[in-house]
Order: structure tokens, then C-alpha cells, then sequence
């Protein structure tokens, strides 16, 4: 857990959080400020900052990310009509939080990549 | 490979395409309308179609592709500034091929994430 991050604190239970899903390598809740009518983020339990750090030693948790993602799709009802899978790295992106996490975003067409 | 993905076709080189970067797992093109200065696809070798289908087999595959991201965002110049990697899937997020890919954008402010 680092200091003053708002994910571990959501993690740990310090900062309220309503936690849709958790499991030995990732949890998930909604985006506080909604890009489309779902967006959620996929969140690694360890405080793991940027891909630039990435091993192979990593390579379980993404992928349990990921198989959460499409789990969370499906439990939203967005599997069929299709979603957006995003990871922010650095300023131009508009990383908000360093600790890494994946966007998920569904529920309406989503328009252009920019 | 599958018959008429244009993904496997230039991984087997009958469809011309510059390959920027090549492992056991995934390739990278650039992207043929690109969004962004830097707009690359990471693909997986196999034809992969939709996350619906992922497995912990997949796992190792998924993070070389996270790994070759992180690499080419290195080459690109893009790793300080910032990049962002999407996964599309299905139509709400404007899928276009139907073999998993990451989209790499980066090198200007990429603005919202719709």
C-alpha cells in the first residue's frame, strides 16, 4: 500500500468506496465522474504505478484484470453491444491516479479514440 | 490464421505491412488512420478474437503485448509524455477487426476518453 493513494485507501477500506468486485489480484468500482453510461475501473490490489515498471512477474494480475473486465461487461450488460478497454499512462493521457488501472467504458456508442 | 483477417494476413506477410516490432507473441503496425501522432496496433500472432474467449492461457500473450507497448512507447519517444492503450471490442466501441488488438496513441495531449 503506498501513502496517500486513494485506490489502496479504497482497497484497505480507509476511503469509502463501493467495491463491485474483488479477487486476489484486482478490485473494481464505478468512475466518480462517468464518461459514458458505464465506466468502471479495474484496479490491482498491489500498488503497482506504471507499466514502465511492467515483468512478467506482473503478468497474472493483468490478465486477471482483464478476465474481470470482461466479467464486469458481462454483468453489466454491455458484453453484446460492445466496450472500451483504456489504460492512461502519464500527462498526455491524463493519468489521474498512479497506481495503474483500466478504464472500462460502455452502455452507448463511444465514438472516436481521441 | 484465420481466412480474410487482414491481422493474419500481414502477420504472414501476403498483405503488405511495415512491421515495426516482432516477438513469440505479437507485432506491431502502425495504424493506417492514425488518431494520434503516434498511433500503433499491438496484435497477437494467434487469432484471438474477443476477450468473451480469454483464459489463463492467454495470460502470457497478454502481458508481451503489454511489454511491447511499453517498449515501443520507449522507441516512439512517447514514455515521458504519456500514452494511452485501448482494447475495442464489439460495436459501441467501434471494433473493426475481429482479432484482439491494442491500440498505442501518444506524442500530443489525447483529451477526453470517449
Amino acid at each position: 500500500m503506498a501513502e496517500e493513494c486513494i485506490f489502496c485507501g479504497i482497497r484497505s477500506g480507509e476511503i469509502p468506496g463501493d467495491i463491485l468486485h474483488s479477487d486476489d489480484s484486482c478490485f473494481v468500482v464505478r468512475d466518480i465522474a462517468p464518461k459514458a453510461a458505464v465506466h468502471l475501473l479495474i484496479i490491482p490490489n498491489q500498488h503497482f504505478t506504471h507499466l514502465t515498471g511492467i515483468t512478467p512477474d506482473f503478468y497474472g494480475v493483468l490478465g486477471d484484470m482483464f478476465t474481470a473486465a470482461k466479467d464486469m461487461a458481462k454483468r453489466e450488460g454491455v458484453i453484446g453491444s460492445g466496450y472500451r478497454l483504456i489504460v492512461n499512462q502519464g500527462d498526455d493521457a491524463g493519468q489521474q491516479v498512479a497506481h495503474l488501472h483500466l478504464h472500462l467504458l460502455g452502455g452507448e456508442p463511444l465514438g472516436g479514440m481521441g
